[in-house]
C-alpha cells in the first residue's frame, strides 16, 4: 500500500490531479464534507494523508509515507531528508524581501544593520541576510507576516509572494526575491531503493506527465 | 491609544467580552465579514490586533500591543518576556500525553525509552519527558497530531485536549496530564511601568470582573 502525504490548502487541487494523471484518483480528499485525515484511493492500492503544509516532510522522512506533495519555500525553510523528485510546476510564488512602499528601500542592502525583520520562514531569512553580510534581526510570527510593518515589529519582512495582492493591500512592496517556489513530489528514500516496483510505476507516470506538460 | 492583541480562533469571542466588560469594545472584530487584521474600538481609544494564538506574546513581547489575551499553553511554550496579569479563566483546557487505547500504557513512564512523541508543543514535552528521566525522541507537527498515532510516525503524542472528543474519535486516550491551560491576560512589562493610567484603568476593569466572578 502507497501512502502519499498531500498538503491541505492552495495546492490540494492540483496535487490531486497530479496523482490522477499518475493512476490514483485520491478525489475524495477534494470533497468538502471530507472530515477524514486518512483517505484510500479510489483503486485500494494507496492511501493519502492529509495533513498541514509543513507536515508533508516529516510524514515521507519517517517513511510514513512513501511520496508527498509539498511546496518548495517548505522544503528550504525545514531541510528534512527527503528526496526531491519531480517539479511539479503549479503553485508558483516566490520568496521575497517586501517593506512598506513609504520607506523608500530599493533593495535589501538598503536596510539598516541591525532592523527587524518579521518571517515565517526565519531559517531562508537568515540565511540570505547572512549571505548579505546584513545583521538583522529576526522576528518569527506564524501568520498575517504583512501586520509586522504596519504596527512597527518590523521594518521588513521576508514572505511569499503569489499575486501580491496581499502587499499592495497592506502597503507593502516586494524589494528583493530569495528564490521561486513551486510544488515538489518528494519522496522517502529508503522506501524509493527498497521498491519493489510499486512507487516506479506512480513515478513513470509522473514523469510522463512532466514530458507532456514540457511538450505543450 | 491602547493596542491589543487578540487571537483569532476559539479564545476570540470570550477575550471580546472580556474587554467589553472592561470599557474597550472590539465586538467589530466578530463580524464575519470583517478582513481587517487592526480594528479600533467603539470609542476610539483603542485598536485590536487579529492574530495567530503563537503571534499574541510576539507582539507584546515586542510592545507593538500593550495587553493581549493568550492561552497558557502557548506562554508555556514560547516563554517570551511578557507579564503575566490575569487569569481570565475561558479556554480551559489540558496538556496531555495521549496514547492509542490498545496500546495499554497507563502512565508516560509506562512509554519505552527512545520511543517517538509527536507534538506541537515540542518544549513542553522536552521539558516534561526530561522530568520523567524519558528520553524520547520529539516528532515536531504542526497539526492534526492524532496522526501520529495513527500512521505510527509517533507512539504517543502531546497535545491539548479540551473536550476529549479528538481523541476518541481517533482511538486515543489521554494517560497523563501536564498542566492545565486557561486564557491569560498579559501585558508588555515597560508599557505597564510607563503607563500614565491609561492601562491601570483597563486592568482596574478586568480584576473588578475577576472579583465579581470569584463572588458568583
Amino acid at each position: 500500500m502507497i501512502t502519499v502525504a498531500l498538503a491541505k490548502g492552495a495546492l490540494l487541487k492540483d496535487s490531486v490531479t497530479s496523482f490522477a494523471n499518475a493512476g490514483l484518483d485520491f478525489t475524495a480528499v477534494l470533497d468538502p464534507d471530507n472530515r477524514q485525515l486518512m483517505v484510500p484511493s479510489k483503486c485500494g492500492r494507496a492511501r493519502a494523508l492529509l495533513v498541514r503544509n509543513g507536515d508533508v516532510p516529516v510524514y515521507v522522512a519517517y517513511g510514513q509515507a512513501q511520496l508527498g506533495v509539498v511546496g518548495y519555500d517548505v522544503l528550504r525553510e525545514h531541510q528534512m531528508p527527503v528526496a526531491q523528485l519531480i517539479d511539479l510546476g503549479f503553485g508558483g510564488c516566490r520568496m521575497a524581501v517586501a517593506v512598506k512602499e513609504s520607506s523608500g528601500y530599493k533593495r535589501a542592502a538598503d536596510l539598516p544593520p541591525h532592523c527587524r525583520v518579521a518571517s515565517k520562514f526565519t531559517h531562508c531569512a537568515r540565511e540570505f541576510f547572512d549571505d548579505l553580510d546584513l545583521p538583522v534581526e529576526l522576528v518569527h510570527l506564524t501568520g498575517s507576516v504583512e501586520l509586522g510593518p504596519m504596527t512597527g515589529v518590523a521594518e521588513a519582512i521576508v514572505d511569499l509572494v503569489a499575486t501580491g495582492r496581499t502587499l499592495r493591500e497592506n502597503g507593502l512592496v516586494a524589494i528583493e526575491e530569495l528564490f521561486q517556489s513551486t510544488a515538489r513530489l518528494v519522496g522517502h528514500p529508503l522506501s524509493l531503493r527498497l521498491d519493489r516496483g510499486e512507487l516506479r510505476t506512480v513515478l513513470e507516470d509522473f514523469r510522463l506527465q512532466e514530458k507532456n506538460s514540457v511538450e505543450l
